[in-house]
């Protein structure tokens, strides 16, 4: 075999493909607001919600953040979120981890707080995003009733995305959700001893 | 039981989990630039990635964008990253997907052309991070040595991150990683016939 031959078949394959996936495409024509999960116990989940951030604020559109649990998603990004006032807003509601709190009945009321703006910002159709960043924990303490975050999400705007970020997942909202995405932890550096470093994780 | 009895079971059982995170976070003490992979066949590869260029301009530090295969990153995020034209350059190198082009020796023309512009930036102190998105396709398809690529990985300054997206990565790349986060496609709204969208693909 030549490597004309090599370069043939690699060419005819590619065309194939080419084609499956014009066809794919084709059929592909509904656009609507999604409800987007990022859960597993790798890392990403805010991360990836961040990147989305990034896109609607480039295209214009207006996103608010609620943090549920952590405060953590405040230092690197709050730079970039500040050069565009009119588009981003940033809550960090939540107080940190619930381990630093031990206060069940506080972090309760704080969950609820938050999700009341959430939800204010969700049903608003000038919000076109709303991350309910770490909301998964909460609903996996039951600190919120799941049924009561499934109702929002089925009353919003039709153009209206709500990204919900946290490990486990509670199952009806994986059933109501869009687009789910488990992010699998393969290797950690904390492993090895190295510390949180400013840029990868805050 | 009581209502109190569940509360100070809660504020006990949270202690202990914030003692043994103290504890875990007082070992990590190292802080070095990390090789992080994205990998999977789940969203949030590239835009997990994006998350952290996000971070690193907060914190000012320089990152180079170097797009391997497609041409995705480039439109809503190009608006975020115009906002700090000192900190961030983006490289669309590639020119779409491989079954768009065809042509083996292009693909892999091209290739080299991309990682020539990424080896350059992650030898250089300047570039605190260097995304090389979709290099794992590349490498995949063999376009390029993964030998050549772990011997630049290892080369690199001390504090530089390497952030290498797409699915298949090669195990070689996995073993020489710090941090590998794996997103898994659990849920698509493509099944359901609802396109590409933007803020949420590109």
């Amino acid at each position: 075999m030549t490597v004309t031959d090599d370069n043939d078949r690699h060419a005819e394959k590619m065309r194939k493909i080419q084609a499956a996936r014009a066809r794919m495409m084709q059929s592909k024509t509904v656009e609507r607001g999604l409800v987007i999960v990022h859960t597993g116990t790798g890392k990403g989940k805010t991360t990836a919600a961040l990147g989305m951030v990034c896109r609607m604020i480039g295209h214009g559109m207006k996103v608010s953040i609620i943090q549920f649990i952590k405060g953590a998603m405040e230092t690197g990004e709050q730079a970039v979120f500040d050069a565009f006032p009119d588009l981003v807003e940033m809550r960090p509601l939540g107080e940190g981890f619930t381990w630093d709190t031990q206060d069940r009945e506080r972090d309760i009321a704080k969950v609820r707080e938050a999700w009341e703006a959430a939800k204010a910002r969700i049903l608003d159709p000038e919000w076109k995003m709303v991350v309910c960043d770490e909301l998964n924990i909460a609903l996996r303490y039951d600190y919120l009733p799941v049924e009561e975050v499934l109702a929002v999400l089925a009353a919003r705007p039709a153009d209206t995305h709500v990204v919900i970020t946290g490990r486990n997942a509670k199952p009806e909202l994986i059933e109501a959700a869009d687009l789910v995405t488990e992010m699998g932890l393969v290797k950690h550096p904390f492993r090895s001893g190295v510390k949180a470093q400013a840029g990868v994780e805050f």
